[in-house]
């Protein structure tokens, strides 16, 4: 480190060219020449668009965005466009220009300008790939029909907006994070949303069984029409080759309109016609200061692999909050100044028809196959004081490392404020920290706000009772199971009648003593069979195990989560 | 550990002896009662009421809670006294019962039954002090007349309610945390507040004070009248008896109704006249274990310090949330499960007249106090994305040592969701993270919960860049304080011009240069001269810092948070 450096005079490398313009692209540009005044910084994009929000496309088709340039400007209201770049950022931005070949041995880019065809060549030090990625396109028949829309990019948004004029009915092909967000954004539109998916839950890889079959309860209830483990043979069309049915192996649904929404994939062709490593992901290799195996180029965002923080594997989890993060870290290394990315932990959320959805970690099976001694929970609570109102419920589910108590992931789900305690999981996730360590954070409390043992703590006090062999809980999904079986169980409801009365499992082997009697009436739960305490979050069904086995009961177990992590509708 | 334990089957300490029965002391009951069926548990409580929710006071007065039998029942409506103890805990309460002397040679705990006046002895294996705090009484004449209140227990906030008819203007002694609560329950009465605070700044101890004032000058807007840095000398009274006045070291404030809420003190008298010691704060010396100098004897909540897991201090820091997790802690050791309470991070929310307040950790002049080099940084954001709807801004401060860029402390307020970015910050905090660490952590990002950089994560970037030397600011405080004492300086306002126009610093060293026709127009800016960069929230205004030193200029700052942090009104 020399004399300038040490001065904050940062090494200013001539000729910076950015290929791709949407997200992290421009973010580089942004913080390279805030480090660099004099550097020469161009950013190639293909499209018409730059520095757009692309994740707000499900609110603009939803109405909730009502202009969708807002999309397009700052928060001060000024439009995101070349002009802005060059004379805010003093950054030059060719827009429907696109990279063809990079010369690694000249050190250029040689682009084509799409408007005129012209091609020639745009010498560089460093090159920067944000080419982020492209929809997977599933080999369907009829995706060129009138009315199929994918939604990736601006122009899909305003396209699906432009041909909701007198839909009716939709149908989403996919289940994942922008499947759920158009269903989210067509049912605000008051369009009626089928949605098929081939695994046999909604957000696979995002959610774990358990807590996905919750959320597809919730979503038929609210009338989406959910074909799981389902897949799409082919869209027929109409005479005016408009797609009026989507034919799958199981039926045919009725559609005026379909969003594919199958996931994305890398864009990775430029850095593979030009050497450069490609991970067994499909996306392009970085190592921690986002460099490829060419030291001169750099990539980011939806184009890379990114290394998980739990797991250390290389995964590709394509996600604007990355892209952004990265942004900062190749706009240090450009300037000279060493900085890493150390990974990512697939943290995400998103909200669907009033639900807030987050999932950070490895999920339970992911975690299984990595050879974890997995324990897990799952628990309901008020996402804060009960007696202040607007609370609403929350289902968190952790997963730990038997053997070392570390907590390797967490979701959470519900009406409540999901996100928050997420974010909290995510940072003891970040550290290596322990489910002990989860629950022993001094997190705030104020009846606004939280409960006093915060629901992620709540969550963490649980697992912590079955670590140590106290709780003893089985959950919905198992239950379901073992009642649909037809096993000799008790199911033992503690809750009061009235809550009873209003929602309860119909099954002969339930029955009812309030927590509140169950010390006097102890003798009327059978000692010789296994009992299954029930309860509406699992709190009261947690303190009925402990008085039966205080009581001598020795097979008791409760429903974790209660009956909010019932994944049926209740009479 | 023998056979027993390892078989789930804990020692039973035959009698347990609870004394104070509000929050800890129930949370040890319950616990202590599922690890181990068979012990004794006595919970003795001075007052009527028990394990009720003292933190919901406020919102009853405010009309939140509508039914005031909430604040003593559990989630699912069953009231929480003795009976219900005794039913579903297994817990015998003594509610009118005082605990007058330990005798800690017969191991036993002299009380009075309030009611009968009887005096008796309930001995013990292991005894809880949960016995709290009490209100500090301020020496102020005139605290006897009708209408003066405090606000520590249910009777308090039932007697408010009632005296509350008619009452058009009250007057709140003190800004802590409870005179902030009752500020905004009595405003959502339609009463005309005032409030009288000995320190000059609200929620002092809480916020630092560029913080303060900028909340101040919100309370301000919204009709609260504050009396900062004025001692209130006496209370004066009307031919009834009643409050009229407000006699204070400045002037005189009419008040039908007058709330002192000037802190707690714990309540030790039974543990010191016992012999056990008491530690530099005041309050009971606890190990980590959270046993007194006897180690039959726990302590915890309101009446014990702990551990500042910053400092490494002890502190004083009575909280509901820390009394909660203490009782699962305590509980433990009752059992005979080894467990530790590790200390606190003073992590304190409230929510103000719909300004959202966290903090964690140490504040600035604390952590200057403790030798620290600091840094720390204002800044202001949207708490998430601006094109989507409901979207607030967010201040956040955040304190650093700047040699090992360790956090110290963090402290958020605004209209948007401060609580989720404190609790991160505090999760951070508990590891003993660095401001890089807090940039990393892989948030959570969706539209609808936070920006793609989320604001927490935006502020410590912001204090990245100053620590790297390339950011260079003042704070709002500072820059007031120069313009005050007439220095010349130049006030670059880099905001659109309707903006500008809208709400702006009136001062003839203010000049106008939008920031996107800042590169045209820079030779505008005087070269020989000071400049401060303004915009609303201070990212135009750093853009602006790097353009102008790009340009050579030599002597630029940015103003912190930008106008959001101006503790004035601006015209």
């Amino acid at each position: 480190m020399g004399r300038k450096r040490r001065m904050g005079m940062f090494r200013d490398v001539s000729r910076i060219v950015i290929v791709g313009g949407v997200a992290s692209g421009p973010k580089v540009a942004a913080r390279a020449r805030r480090l660099m005044p004099d550097a020469e910084i161009t950013i190639i994009e293909r499209g018409r668009f730059i520095s757009y929000a692309g994740c707000g496309m499900p609110f603009y088709i939803a109405g909730q965005v009502k202009d969708f340039n807002q999309l397009f400007t700052t928060p001060y209201g000024v439009i995101r466009d070349e002009q802005f770049f060059a004379r805010v950022k003093g950054v030059r931005v060719l827009t429907r220009t696109e990279a063809r070949v990079i010369d690694r041995q000249k050190k250029e880019v040689v682009v084509t300008n799409l408007e005129t065809g012209e091609n020639y060549a745009l010498p560089y030090d460093k090159l920067v790939l944000a080419t982020g990625s492209n929809p997977v396109i599933p080999p369907i028949p009829g995706l060129e029909l009138k009315g199929v829309h994918r939604l990736n990019h601006p122009e899909d948004a305003l396209k699906i907006v432009e041909d909701l004029e007198g839909v009716s009915e939709a149908v989403i092909i996919g289940a994942g994070l922008i499947g759920m967000e158009a269903v989210d954004a067509l049912r605000k539109r008051k369009v009626f949303v089928s949605v098929v998916e081939i695994k046999d839950q909604v957000l696979p890889g995002v959610l774990d069984p358990e807590l996905a079959a919750v959320l597809a309860a919730r979503l038929e209830e609210q009338g989406v029409e959910l074909h799981l483990g389902e897949k799409v043979l082919r869209l027929g069309g109409d005479e005016e080759g408009r797609v009026s049915r989507v034919v799958t192996d199981r039926g045919t649904l009725e559609a005026q309109l379909v969003i594919v929404a199958v996931g994305v994939r890398p864009n990775v062709e430029l850095a593979r016609a030009a050497g450069l490593e490609i991970g067994k992901t499909g996306a392009i290799s970085v190592n921690e200061y986002l460099q490829t195996s060419d030291p001169d180029i750099y990539a980011l965002g939806d184009c890379v692999e990114n290394v998980h923080l739990i797991s250390g594997d290389k995964v590709y989890i394509p996600l604007a909050s990355t892209a952004n993060r990265q942004g900062r870290v190749v706009g240090d290394n450009l300037a000279g100044i060493p900085s890493r990315f150390k990974g990512v932990l697939g943290t995400a959320v998103l909200k669907v028809l009033g639900f807030n959805i987050a999932r950070t970690g490895l999920g339970e099976f992911q975690a299984r196959e990595l050879g974890y001694d997995v324990e897990t929970v799952v628990n309901a609570t008020r996402d804060w004081a009960h007696y202040y109102p607007g609370h609403d419920n929350l289902l968190i589910k952790l997963i730990v490392d038997r053997a070392t108590r570390r907590l390797l992931g967490a979701q959470a789900m519900g009406g409540g404020e999901a996100v928050k305690r997420i974010d909290v999981a995510a940072t003891v996730l970040y550290f290596g920290g322990t489910v002990d360590d989860l629950a022993s954070v001094d997190l705030g409390y104020a009846p606004p706000f939280s409960t006093p043992i915060d629901a992620v703590q709540h969550a963490a006090n649980t697992l912590r009772n079955k670590l140590s062999g106290l709780a003893k809980t089985i959950t919905a999904h198992e239950l379901k199971a073992r009642m649909d079986a037809g096993e000799d169980l008790v199911l033992l409801d503690v809750r009061m009648p009235a809550q009873f009365n209003a929602k309860y499992i119909e099954d002969e082997r339930v029955m009812l003593v309030p927590l509140n009697e169950l010390r006097q009436r102890i003798e009327e739960v059978p000692r010789d069979k296994e009992v299954v305490v029930l309860c509406a979050m699992g709190t009261r069904a947690w303190e009925a195990q402990r008085i039966l086995e205080g009581a001598g009961y020795t097979n008791v177990k409760f429903l974790e989560g209660g009956l909010q992590a019932w994944p049926c509708e209740l009479d």
